[in-house]
């Protein structure tokens, strides 16, 4: 029986995580593996519940402090309901956002600080952080001009304004890698789909070798 | 103009803590004070939503570690939304639980550990801690006592038990009163309300007094 690993995606907007990972999982369950896709908050009542109170637009006040830690509550409910239980039964877990999501984005990006951002998370998930985490790295610029043209229009001012935002996330994203070289695998995400899923796929398969 | 002050009440079940809140707010308002009574979530919109998602009786796999990160984003959006303002207008904030109570129940009482506990709560009020707390100590079968007469009807199983879990959070109090003995003043809740009453009011004083 094959253990199970709990992979995880990250990366800015327009970096390819979603397609890259039904690809994935539709290969390796043709390799008679059993697979498990999620994204918090993994369709899972109660983290579904808080990300309602996170999207309500009617909370225009809501302190990023207070978002984080609900973001660490849905992060909690969908590892124990979903992707532990799937992990124990065997199942390779790939997950679209994870922790580095939080310490990157809310951590670096929106200036709440990587460390605090760390202690909350660190309750919430203990020490399940995830086996491998893939990190499709992109020019915020690239991403952008991808997400306007999948949507066909043209990269507008909002889209602009929103760039230097988005080269702190991959700044953050950056400082996390130089702390977690071990955990962390950078893939050049500026390629074609099917150079980045060939790469991708053989670092996984490496890990599944080492572990079966 | 006078400076406020961030009081919070703590104790168990049936220990008096809102009957004295209400009989000091109106005593501190007759003497020309401005107060504002408030308990978690205080009515704060944001706050309220969290605290459905705690109560949601349909929740009931919900994990500890959620509900304790829930209880801190709702603690956070109440202390930036209502008891902060109210202090940095002058006046003094009366508040049914705070941090300790995530403290003793939570963090002793269940077993997810104080220090844990700490680190997110830590996280949710930054620096804001009370300025006073007055933890109001009473024997927990005395209290279920108290309890099981207001609803006219006899101690039953239940209650007792519940007795021992009870005692557990007076033990965690117990704890966070050797810890912060300079904030925190324990106030014999085996006591008539009178007795109570008027003990509390000069200890309240006494810290008014020292920084008008």
């Amino acid at each position: 029986m094959n253990r199970g690993l709990f992979i995880t995606f990250e990366g800015g907007e327009g970096s390819g995580k979603s397609t890259l990972i039904e690809a994935l999982a539709n290969t390796l369950i043709s390799k008679g593996r059993s697979v498990v896709t999620t994204r918090e908050p993994g369709g899972i009542p109660i983290a579904e519940k808080i990300r309602e109170v996170i999207l309500d637009r009617s909370h225009t006040s809501m302190d990023a402090r207070t978002e984080a830690l609900l973001y660490a509550a849905a992060r909690r409910q969908h590892l124990v309901e979903k992707v532990i239980p799937a992990i124990e039964a065997g199942s390779i877990v790939l997950c679209d956002r994870f922790i580095d999501s939080s310490l990157a984005y809310q951590g670096y990006a929106r200036g709440l600080g990587m460390d605090e951002v760390w202690a909350i998370n660190l309750f919430a998930i203990q020490e399940r952080m995830p086996d491998l985490t893939l990190f499709l790295d992109l020019e915020p610029s690239a991403g952008l001009a991808r997400i306007a043209k999948a949507a066909e229009r043209e990269v507008n001012r909002l889209d602009l304004e929103k760039l230097e935002f988005h080269e702190r996330v991959r700044t953050g994203y950056e400082m996390l890698l130089e702390r977690h070289p071990n955990r962390i695998e950078r893939i050049n995400a500026d390629q074609t789909r099917d150079k980045v899923f060939s790469q991708v796929l053989s670092i996984i398969e490496a890990r599944l070798a080492g572990i079966a």
